[in-house]
């Protein structure tokens, strides 16, 4: 019988010894459990792309547990005033993590949380619980649990799931013959992930290979969330630029824009062998307004 | 039967394939171990971070093996100067590492090392030995073959256990009503891990919630160990800095520090959304003075 | 029977989920393979650096399949002008990845290969193939089938061995009584690997111990291949060090020049507390003349 498969995604980082510590907690409350560490690398307290890489990578696990913390900014409440929770998916999966939202796309993929649990008190938690800790003291060994056959309502107190915490997305509009989205996440080459779909550019009229331009419209506006860190909003309103609609980035000469289909099948901007956020000046949230040249 | 498990540490980063390697000849030795990486991010050459670091991860693995590598800069002897060394503490847990008081912190927390061996010439070893790489040829081969159920006497030469370099730590002293503390490690938040417990703080006179000032005192003093190569002692001695003693991060407004027990139950000094290094300039060994306000 | 072995090396770094998708496409084909993580820090691009790496690394795991991936920068034509394979080296081991030369030297190492097969078209691939993660759609799971058992000939179509993509590397030279020789690889510290051997060093009459000289010999020549990003070659030709041909780092006293055997038994250049990159100002290619002093 294989293992059991626990997926682990946080904002962790390398530089400390936080990922190690949940490997040994989840390795010592089941041994025969299997840790993949999808990644720990998204930007510290980026929920939302926490959220977006967490459904991205749904199709490429075998995972039964999905373990994922990146908590916002430690605030006026701390993370003690976010609840912990666990949910089990349409589709089985099971997921464990703060309740911002960070499990919600994922949950939205399998089918829909049908069950949820708040795990704060939970009967598997670290005692004493530390302040800042949390992948350690609560979600790590609840996730362990329901890898090692702990049943789900035994780890915590029943939760509606209409009281979880949802994740707002923005959603590209039609705007004069253009579309106007948003730029959801930007990742670590400086790809731009937008809010677009591909219906949504061929019903504004553009077609694969042709020139578009894409104008940095208005200033960002980062809604009820924080913006990153690294969202500093500087790209100049009005601001137009030359750009292609490609399936690859081979199809653009070194230094220009492009428009694809990236490869957790999201439109994106990119630049051939550049960064399209360092291009255009943009961060999350920004919006851009896409249309045929 | 679950697989033996090997904790493993080092200063190695994730820049090159150290690591990599090391795992492979451990999975090569013993085919059926399980390692679980703490963390390869000590800082280089950082013993008494690694030594720290060490021994605060125990409780939260069930490794049978502890593989720890940290060594001291490459000086006028290079590391074949230390004895390479496994251990067997009171509690069980075997350790495995270079002789520089690395494993003292950890062997101490497991009821001190109850035996002893210099395994420099190990059978286990690689041929040739390298003169940079002990983790590849001497610690990881040797890790294995304890995970893997060989007799610790058969893999060295016997040492007597008073003969090992101990890990001299710093011990804050009361000072005239106040705590005179040294900063024993910086993390890679900024946050400083003093050498203060909570009781020294009670019996100065602080309480939680209380207001409370930190005074860099006197310049950085390395003692007989290297500094830090981010130990810039750049703190102005005298200046005093208001601070709080708080549970939490959330307890003190953003850009003011607290005193606090840390996930580790350190007690350490931040700065709500900022670095407690960067607004006191100090780093490792430096004193600090502290105080009600 | 112990778990089949993977071997992973890539240039994708751990700023994104690029490896943790790989590690959830093989979990889910092969439940029991174990993926051990070479490195996935080769230089972007560095199509040289993750061959030469790779082939140092092989007398340490042992496994049964190398999956390696590290694709020249998207120029024109995108990384579909290029193959991708799967070989049987003489030795038994099993190599997957892209047919760019970074497989030879480690084919070579394992006595060559003797089958050889296109695997962009396996009947294992993931639909739809995106058009810039092959590893996860592509090698990861063609590495995992092989490690399951499958059998090679099944999973793609066969090539001659002659086919294949080689690898050129630079042979250093006897010239005037010194030795000509090239950096083949700039690592981390900024330590230069040589093209040199011990035999060519003694045959131009240099001895362990003995003081030498580098010179920095015309410009650098990337040849066929493009130049390392961090290739910036701005050594002055003519310029001319001091160095000690040594065994290991202590030899030389801090800031000073060696010339010595790394732990892959390679020839290369280093400074003590330094790097020989800086010291030098060379990169990769740069050809440097060795000479007794």
């Amino acid at each position: 019988m294989p293992s059991p498969v626990i997926a682990f995604l946080s904002d962790y980082g390398h530089a400390d010894e936080f990922v190690g510590v949940c490997h040994g907690v989840i390795a010592k409350r089941a041994p025969s459990a299997r840790v993949i560490d999808l990644t720990h690398s998204i930007p510290r307290h980026d929920v939302r792309a926490g959220a977006l890489v967490l459904r991205g990578t749904l199709a490429y696990t075998p995972a039964q547990v999905h373990l994922a913390v990146v908590d916002p900014e430690v605030g006026a409440l701390g993370i003690n005033a976010r609840r912990a929770i666990a949910l089990r998916s349409a589709a089985g999966p099971l997921l464990v993590g703060p309740d911002t939202g960070l499990l919600m796309l994922a949950a939205e993929w399998l089918g829909g949380a049908i069950e949820a649990f708040d795990i704060g008190h939970s009967p598997e938690r670290l005692e004493p619980v530390s302040a800042t800790f949390h992948g350690r003291d609560i979600f790590a060994p609840v996730a362990a649990a329901l890898a090692d056959g702990a049943p789900l309502p035994g780890l915590g107190e029943p939760l509606a799931v209409e009281e979880l915490c949802g994740l707002e997305l923005s959603v590209a509009q039609p705007l004069d013959g253009a579309l106007l989205t948003h730029v959801l996440r930007c990742d670590h080459f400086g790809n731009l992930i937008l809010d677009a779909s591909h219906e949504q550019l061929r019903a504004a009229g553009m077609r694969l290979g042709e020139a578009l331009t894409v104008e940095v419209a208005g200033s960002g506006d980062g809604g009820s969330e924080i913006a990153g860190s690294a969202g500093a909003e500087r790209g100049v309103a009005g601001e137009v630029h030359p750009a292609r609609y490609a399936s690859t980035f081979a199809d653009v000469a070194p230094g220009e824009l492009l428009l694809y289909e990236d490869a957790q099948l999201m439109v994106a901007l990119a630049v051939n062998r550049g960064s399209a956020a360092a291009l255009l000046a943009v961060a999350r949230e920004r919006e851009l307004l896409v249309r045929r040249a």
